[in-house]
Parts: C-alpha cells; sequence; structure tokens
C-alpha cells in the first residue's frame, strides 16, 4: 500500500510520520525552514503565502505549547486560525471523527494540525480525506498516542544539523521514558533516514519497549555508559503520570540514575549538545546546571520549532 | 409595534428572527449569499468588506459548531473577531447582560453574534441598542431558546431554492422534536415567507407543540403518511437529553418510528432531498445510508452556511 | 537600583506599575492615547504599528474583560495576538514561569500582557529579560495581587483629564475597598504625579490599609464626609469575596453605609464626575440612579481603556 501521506508523484500531501518519508523530502523541509528562520527576523515577521487559507487546530488532546506553536506558524503565514474546542465540540455530542471532518471541509478547510491520544487517527483522517476526493485538504499530525510526533521529529533534526552540519558520523543518545514516547520513535526514524552514524537509547528497563533494537539502535540501562562519546544528548521529559507509577520508584531515585548533570554529561564529547523537547522538568530528567548551560540548546529548538512548522504548511499548501 | 430587525427605511439592522421579515429581504440575503459562495472557492478566500470592523461572538450557552461557523464568515470578511468565554466573564461576576453590551458597545464593538438559552435574549440587546441611539451597532440571534435560529432557516432556504429552484410547488417535510426545535421553528416561518406549496412536521405527540396547526402546517404522527410524495425532508436532531428522558422510551424505539432509513425514504418523491441541520446522531434520526448517499445534501448546507453568515455580516454592516 | 521599567535613556521599556514613572511620560502616553481615540472612531479601525508583531496574553488569574481589552487593541494596531490559556498550560505542566517566557522569546515573541495573582510577577519577567539580554521584548502589567493595575490608573488619569482639564485644583475621592484595590493604589500614585490637589479614601475601617496616610492621602470612615466638595468620585469594585466575609457584614449593609445614591453624591460638587472600574455591582457599591445618570463617566472611562493600551503598546514598540 503507498504510503497516505505522499502523493502519486511523490508530493508530501500529508505530514503523518516520519517513518517512510525519502531522505530528499527530509531535508526539502529542512532547507525550507532555514528561509523560513530568517522570516522571523524581520521587522514584520508575515509572509502572505497561506493569506485567506483556513487552518483549523483539533487538539483532541491538551497541549498549549504545541498547540500556540502551529498557531504561531500559520499566523505568521498569514493564515487564518481558528482553534476547535473539540473536547466541548460535536464530538462531545455524540457526532462521529469523520462526519466532523466532513463538515470542516464543507467549510473550506485548508489544513487539519490534529493531536489525539489514539494512535493513527491522523491517518484516519488522511484517508477519509482521499477516500472523497479532497487532495487539496492536508493534514498535520500534532502527536498521535505513543507513536508518531513528526514536526518534533523535524525541528530536532534541524537543531542537530544546524550545530553538527552532518548526521554521517554522528552518536546520538536519547534517553528517558522511551516506551511512552513519540518524540523518541520520530527521532530514531529521522536520524535512520538522514543516516547518522549511532542511535542509541538509554533508560530503565520498565520505559524500553521490548522491541526497541528492532528499530536499529543500542540499548542500555545505564546513563554512564550510554552517553559515553555521544555528540547529540537528547532528554525526554518524564511525564508526571509515570512518577509515582508503577514503572518507577519516585521522581527522586529516577533523577539519581537518569539525570543529567554536569558529571554525567562530562563523559559525552566536549562539544555535545543537550536537547529536550520541553517543558522540562527540572531536578526530574535535566539539573537545571546543564539546562542553563551553553551547551543546551533546547530555546533554539524553539526557535526553529516555528521555523520547521512553517516549512510544512507552506509546502502541503503547494508552495 | 413596528419590528426592531427593522428600520424605519425597512433596512435589516439586526438578524433575530425569520418571522417578520419581508420576502424580499429574505431573497436579497439568498442572492447576497449567492456571490459570497464563490468567495470561498478562490485562492484567497477573503474580502476586505468588514476590514478593521470587531465582531463580538457572545456564546451564553456553548455550541462550538455554530460559533466556528460565525467566526469563518467574519475572518473571511477580514473582520477582527473576539470570542467572548461568558461563561467566565464578567456576567458571572454580577454584572447585568446590558451592562457587558454597554461595555462592549463603549470599546467600539460593530456586531454582536449572541447564542442564549433564554428566547429574547437577542432582542433584549437589540431594543437597548436602539434606546441609547447606537444604530451603528448590530445584533445577529444565533439561537435563542426554543425560538428563533434565523441563519440556521437562511441557509435551509438557500440550499432548497439551490436544489429545487422555485419553492411554489414544493411539499416539504420536517420530522422529529419539532416541540424543543428553533430551526423548525425557524424554517417554517421562512418556508411560509417563500411560500411554500405545503409544509408538514412529523413526530411523537409528546415532540409537537400542541399549537403547531396555527404556523399553517400539516401535524402528522407516522412518518410513513408525512413522508409520502415530499420533495424535501428535513430530519432534526435529537437532543441527547430527550433520548432517556419522559418524552420518549429510548433512541432505538425513536429510530424504530421516526428514523430516517432508505426504505421510509423511498415513499417521498424519487428526486427529494434529506437535509439536516447537525451534528446528526447517526441510527438515532437518520440511517447512515442515507446520511452518506447522493440525496443527502447536509454537507452542501454547512457550505451555504457560512456564505449565508457571511452575507447576513455583510448587509447589516451597509454594504 | 534603577526602576526596572525605563530604559538608561530614560525611555519606558516596560509598564510595570505607576509608581516611579515622570511625569512627563505619564503626559506623553495620555497625549498619545488622544490620537488613538480618533483611530477608533474611523470605517477602517486599523493602524499598521504592531503589523507582524507577536502579542502574548498571559492571564494567570481569569479576566475576561482586561484579556478583551487588551486583545481589541493589539488587533486595532495590527498585531498577532496569541491568549495562552495558562491555566491549562506547561506551567500546570510544572515548567517554571521564567522557563515558559524563555519558551515564548524563543517563538519571537514582542510583548507580553502579564495578569497575575502574584504581586510581582510582571517585574521578576521584566528582570529575567533584561538579564538575557532581550530589550526587544516588553511586559505590560496588566493587574498584579493587590500591587498595581498601571494601565487602569492610566485610563482613569485620561477620563479625569477629559472632563476636568486639569489636575491642580482637584479634589478627588476613591471609594470603596482600598485594602484589596490594585486600581486604588494605581490611581493614587497617578494622581500625586500628576498633581492632583487633594486625594481622599473612604471606606469601613476593615478595608483601609493601615499605611494608608503615608501613601499622601486623607482617610475617611464616613462616606457624606469624603464626598462633600468633591470634584471626582472614583467607585471601587466590592469583590463578591468580600460580600459575606468576615471583613464586612453584609453587600446590604455595605450598600446602606458606603453605596453611592444620588442623595449621597449630591454632597459633591454639582459637576462633579462618576467613575467605576467595571464589572459594577450595582445596588452594592453604586446605585442604578447613579450609574445611569450623565455624571457617570463610566463607558467613557471604557472606550479611553482601549486607546490608553493602544497608546502604551504602541510606545513600548518604538513608534
Amino acid at each position: 500500500m503507498p504510503d497516505p501521506q505522499l502523493g502519486a508523484d511523490g508530493r508530501l500531501n500529508h505530514l503523518l510520520s516520519i517513518d517512510g518519508l525519502p531522505p530528499d523530502t527530509l531535508t526539502h523541509i529542512l532547507d525550507t525552514a532555514s528561509s523560513f528562520l530568517k522570516v522571523s527576523d524581520r521587522e514584520v515577521k508575515k509572509v502572505p503565502l497561506l493569506r485567506g487559507k483556513s487552518v483549523f487546530n483539533l487538539f483532541f488532546e491538551n497541549s498549549t505549547r504545541t498547540r500556540t506553536t502551529f498557531e504561531i506558524a500559520a499566523k505568521r503565514l498569514s493564515a487564518d486560525v481558528i482553534n476547535l474546542d473539540v473536547g466541548r465540540s460535536s464530538t462531545a455530542k455524540g457526532e462521529t471523527l469523520l462526519d466532523t471532518i466532513d463538515n470542516l471541509v464543507a467549510m473550506h478547510a485548508d489544513m487539519f494540525v490534529v493531536r489525539h491520544a489514539s494512535s493513527g487517527a491522523p491517518y484516519l483522517i488522511a484517508k477519509h480525506l482521499r477516500r472523497v476526493g479532497r487532495k487539496d485538504v492536508h493534514v498535520i499530525n500534532a502527536g498521535d498516542g505513543r507513536h508518531s510526533h513528526p514536526t518534533q521529529g523535524l525541528l530536532d533534526m534541524y537543531t542537530i544539523r544546524h550545530f553538527k552540519r552532518d548526521f554521517s558520523g554522528l552518536t546520538v543518545v536519547i534517553v528517558g521514558d522511551v516506551l511512552h514516547s513519540r518524540v523518541a520513535r520520530s527521532d530514531i526514524h529521522a536520524l535512520r533516514i538522514l543516516g547518522a552514524g549511532e542511535i542509541r537509547v538509554v533508560g530503565p528497563k520498565t520505559l524500553l519497549p521490548s522491541v526497541i533494537e528492532h528499530l536499529g539502535v543500542r540499548v542500555f540501562n545505564d546513563l554512564a555508559e550510554g552517553i559515553r562519546g555521544c555528540d547529540v544528548v537528547i532528554m525526554l521529559r518524564l511525564q508526571n503520570e509515570r512518577m509515582n507509577g508503577a514503572l518507577l520508584p519516585s521522581a527522586g531515585e529516577y533523577f539519581q540514575c537518569y539525570g543529567l548533570t554536569p558529571r554525567i554529561l562530562s563523559l559525552a564529547r566536549p562539544d555535545a549538545i543537550v536537547m529536550h523537547p520541553g517543558p522540562m522538568n527540572r531536578g526530574v530528567e535535566i539539573d537545571s546546571a546543564v539546562a542553563d548551560s551553553p551547551r543546551a540548546v533546547i530555546l533554539s529548538q524553539v526557535t526553529f520549532g516555528i521555523a520547521v512548522r512553517m516549512a510544512v504548511m507552506s509546502i502541503l499548501a503547494g508552495n
């Protein structure tokens, strides 16, 4: 079956997952983001590329941060942005997801940014749009269940490329709750496609998926071992609900074993960068002395994230 | 007493109810909507007719769907749209409705889109605006209690005119919870003003108002009888709170008696169209085999609804 | 220590508090507001002064009214406005306030409008922005704890100047819950800076701060005494939570002693104006016969408030 996010001509029609994208498509997105980065530095931070287009934020799962980044990106492209409070909307009144989509398409929606607790919801929408023949309406996955968070993966790749230029010789380590992390999945796929030298994951056994080696990564349970000699350290956020759950003893013990401190970071390469998808739990997965150090490029990730989202929207809209 | 929605010169100053509007006014709105329908198909779906105007959505009763359609319509006219979260606002702090209105007028509001659980709330606002001499501020009723939902009535008329051209020979049936439906009331008024041939309502006795015949409609309790030979079938949404209430045995039994199935629909004219104000309860008031058939024009209603709301806003603003 | 809201060259960099501002700065804001007042009367109520700028509304304490006035002001300056639902956002996920700010700055925020229950929160943000060297990002205090509400103070001064021309000979009385009122504090500072002749406060002993005389005001517990001969009467809103609390017997008894009736108002000068920050509790702190009389300039305050907020935003942005 063809990848539903690519058109017959290989053009990007939706952004659902990094898995399955050709390397050229990824590189094209990153290159386009690079040009948008300059827009955000101008006096008037707007370009008219999406003027008159309607972008709908459909966040079935709440995430103010991510929704805001898409809202900013769309407004800088001059789109009209409509935030749907889906929790209180027609879906809550018993309407099916696809009826909601059909209704919004009938209102001339041009793009859906979808966040959903169920893996695959954005795929369902994209397949439906194909079935009803609406190739002009586009879907961006803003995080679905544990599955995928492709714009986060792309902005992480932008960040690594910005600071390290080339992927081929790099050793990248991802630390934390890999089991529940769509960020980790998206990063691993992107790193493989772009040809990173070595990909490692580190975490307690309870937070590592059992099939993880199949993704072509090296697995460590000890942070000191896993971080040794790395060029890039990607820390994952520890979700609040894990902190006192069955999978972990406590936030404090987690920090003892897997928190990134200056001492542990000194085992990585001297020019290693530290990344985090935010929001950070200081003192849980990362020590403030690391988070506030020059080696942390966490705020650069945020800035690049706006440019990457502008790039994806612009490419989908056919620019 | 003169109709508060019409100015001394007969021009539309507010849209409060379809009841009382001259046929020419209705036709003028539908003709204007027709020109806006083309705007939504353009590459840049915006016209500058309301540029610099401030449209306030005052939804005292929650309805994400309806609010969104007005927001889209206003943004396509280039207005600034402000959504007031009225449940958490000053009204909740003990301020009166009219003090809230006075405050927003003092902020140079140009238009209020009002949804309220109480019949007559938009009238109260319109009368107050006349009393304080603000003819330049306009009110659109987006649904008040069981009373009126005029833009829904207008978009239904647009839909019927689009598919059937002329009202004079048509038989139109409205099926369901007529008692609680402002949609039914607005449709009946509009159909009479535009000269529909015959108007019928169908529903269980408990869901039909006792004075319904006075509105000039034929009343049926049996769906098969009521639908026979009709050109247009308008299904009403069954509100969740009725499904297991005192007025109805159950959603399942309702579907047995009043759900629109292909078999029942075959009693209508072969070219009959099926309408629904949305959101649909599939398997309650309508069978999916009907909802997804070519005879259902439910998504066309949604598209026309944006154009009709743009037309109303544009006419009120004096264009 | 230098005032963090003023740059080294004395230019306004943030608006945190009226206390500490030079008289010229206040007058400059009022004069600028005067020119913006004309914009709101034009057919197209927009100017492009903040086009492409991103204004973030950060309301950690809910206030739909105040948020709306800033949203309108920013949109009339053509800014992009992003309302952050901070209660549900990253702060709720354990992120620190300053990490949230750093993230929004990394998204190229130009201005923060901050409402917070803690006195000093806007200062904390302003100091942080200076520490990280971002002089191009500006903070407006939209009310912090009991401390300050500078735009309310400014719009009150605009209103007094509009109706009374000159401050020097004026007697101004502030009536009500002075203890908990940031409005009262801001008004007192502004009136002193602008050289008002005499400033009085009136209220029950339990609602007057013990150090109030230090601010250079005359204190009265009896409304009739305090209002005698005044040119300007500023009524404060009685917060709902005080009405039946330990500090006051009841709303009814409060009205008996401190409610503004026509009879009490007749003790002020015949041309005295009555102000109120809104939303009003009719029959609690103010009688409807006063609120609806020509001497009440409460709705003018609202209109001037938009112009004053446009002026502050425009000046901060360097226009």
